[in-house]
């Protein structure tokens, strides 16, 4: 008798992780040991609160729900932020939940997913072991971030690259327009890794020499040494675009953001980030005109500018995750590995859970310029590759036709 | 002998504002009356500081050179804020203008703008008129505020308007992934005008009901009501999403924006705009989990997501601002007139410049829902059409290919 399969999505939104969903319904209905597909909603509480959506359809609806599954943005099952409790405190959730795998005939539970995700894959397998379940559990990585590791990258990651790098470039077209000195500053997303602001290098161009600053979280930020920087930029050019990570920091790792007042003059408990933070230093300092932008979420749902090769690559992780499970893989990861950078090629591969789960990478130092004011060559030969290749969207109305979503929003 | 002419670009960038240039420029290669077509660098200005771009390419460029130039952002030629004296008071300069026209031959000035770009146009016909020039001076409507009078809309409108509410259902399908409550604001250009803002409403569809309060510079702007609006829509739904224009003020007019302290705790002098106020209100009043996004000038430049629809028509407003020249008009802007809405139709028509410049227009109040936080169906089928049709973008390496700009930032 066939079994069925549970897959579920957690962590922070991007745009690719449908695409992973995407390739482990479309493995699943392949598949000759599984049956049926259940999304869990809201991510491992979709179990625990039997909120479960049967994502096998019918032959005729099967390929043009996988299609838009794999371009629409955020994710198709809802998230959630719950962390297991150690099953050596509390294993009632445990039992419970591996009580409804036995009733539901569950044969493998996928979970899509960031770092704390994997943590949920690592308790979920460790506890399956103990209990002498043969039930597979197997992590599919997702991050804008860029940040698990021994993967090569993250699915997710080059689609929000993509996006960064693009908007960079109509920023600076928006910019260059005016002959009055100007410098524009972008917060981009990256709390403790600097690989997404990174990406805003990549807008450079035959034309485009923006960025002109990069600062990361991984250098030390000093405001004396940025506005020297700026000042340098300023008697090079007239308009300086500058790309920041919301999570720069100082020597001591006080970041310049959230509530930190930022100066005497306009501090008070300032709700603002990063960017902002820099242009008020930029104001009290250099009599330039200065305005600051913050890329937003944008940054993680815009699936209408998605980098093809990650969603291809986000699919094929989905698709090899059912082959694993069905070789009797269990507490691992899927990840990628580059085989070569030029042609770019890949190959997936796995990688045990326990390495990865509650640990992050970072952006090399070697990567970063010695000023810590730009980045190096080989980050951008690292990068470049990601961003490649645009999806074809429908539009209805002028507007992306991505797939409904709402089982997820009930209205009362 | 034919004579030359010169274009020009002046305001704030749109998407669709080099579509307009590219449309004159096609007209002029076309044309039997005119020769070269002169490109004035950052406005008249250009004029002013002999700073000419020749943009009559050679046969075997001109076809790429125009549709690359149509789905360009911003500004080829370059921009500039300047406003011309009375020639009453002081026409040094329109001399000056005049001179320079003369010395190159030129038959014809195409201004391309906005409000402040019509006052130009206007002036310049005036005195055209008054020394006796058989100069056609003509302009050709532009902004994405759409509060330019007469013209049914304005290019550059059409774009905005697919990026606002394409942003605002990205940011629904984000936001909805999470069953905590929550809610989020999003701030859209207009300052005066909510036409933008209001173009939020297009991002419903059959399963997304945000924005589920939108609110404009045209309704008196009520703290207190505000927050009654928030709480009765968190009693409805999960994830309550909030267009905002920047340009909202209070029943005196006074803005909730820039350097208006938003309250005793969280004040002294403020650099945040509307969007940033009703988070602040939301806060100190509801406890729910708050953000807000400012959607910044990507709005306005964010070409690779356009409107096939207001590139086409910005596209024929050029051509036919050549025609129109050819015919001896002067002093006139182009206009759009529609003939019918479903199907959509329109024709392209003149005003006289008299009637647009210094004018301008905003939502009307039979188009705004009583409680001022909402639309009315009216409005929802103006719009509709001007957001359709997709352009195409050539994309290397990952990124938009636009038409070059280094000329107009020099680096030293």
């Amino acid at each position: 008798m066939k079994k069925n399969v549970i897959v579920a999505q957690s962590g922070g939104p991007t745009v690719a992780i449908n695409a992973s969903l995407a390739g482990v319904v479309d493995a699943v209905v392949k598949s000759d040991l599984y049956d049926t597909v259940y999304g869990s909603i809201n991510g491992i509480l979709g179990i625990i609160n039997n909120r479960l959506l049967n994502l096998s359809k019918k032959n005729n609806e099967i390929s043009n729900f996988i299609d838009t599954l794999k371009i629409s943005p955020a994710m198709y099952l809802g998230s959630c932020r719950y962390k297991l409790p150690d099953y050596e405190d509390d294993d009632a959730v445990y039992t419970y939940i591996f009580h409804q795998f036995e009733k539901m005939n569950i044969g493998a539970f996928f979970y899509i997913g960031g770092n704390d995700s994997m943590d949920t894959v690592l308790k979920l397998s460790h506890y399956g072991n103990q209990i002498g379940s043969d039930i597979r559990i197997i992590g599919i990585p997702k991050t804008i971030d860029n940040d698990l590791c021994i993967t090569d990258h993250t699915p997710g990651y080059g689609s929000a690259a993509k996006y960064v790098a693009s908007s960079i470039l109509e920023i600076a077209h928006d910019t260059y327009i005016y002959s009055v000195k100007s410098v524009t500053i972008v917060e981009i997303m990256g709390r403790d890794a600097g690989w997404l602001t990174a990406a805003a290098a990549l807008a450079r161009n035959s034309y485009n020499t923006a960025p002109h600053l990069i600062y990361l979280p991984e250098s030390p930020f000093d405001q004396n040494k940025f506005i020297e920087d700026v000042k340098y930029e300023l008697s090079r050019r007239n308009n300086v675009i500058i790309a920041v990570s919301e999570g720069i920091r100082d020597k001591d790792g006080n970041y310049f953001s959230a509530s930190k007042p930022t100066s005497d003059q306009f501090g008070h408990a300032q709700l603002s980030g990063a960017g902002k933070c820099l242009e008020y230093f930029i104001k009290e300092s250099i009599n330039v005109k200065v305005r600051s932008i913050e890329l937003n979420v944008l940054q993680r749902c815009a699936a209408h500018i998605a980098s093809l090769t990650d969603i291809e690559e986000s699919f094929s992780l989905g698709c090899e995750a059912v082959i694993c499970a069905e070789k009797g893989i269990s507490g691992y990861m899927l990840i990628i590995n580059r085989v070569s950078n030029s042609p770019y090629n890949i190959t997936i591969d796995t990688a045990d859970i326990k390495n990865i789960a509650n640990n992050a990478k970072t952006i090399p130092k070697e990567w970063i310029n010695k000023q810590g004011n730009d980045i190096m060559p080989e980050l951008y030969e690292y990068m470049s590759p990601l961003i490649t290749g645009e999806v074809t969207i429908s539009y209805a109305n002028g507007l992306p036709q991505y797939l409904p979503i709402d089982h997820l929003n009930p209205v009362n």
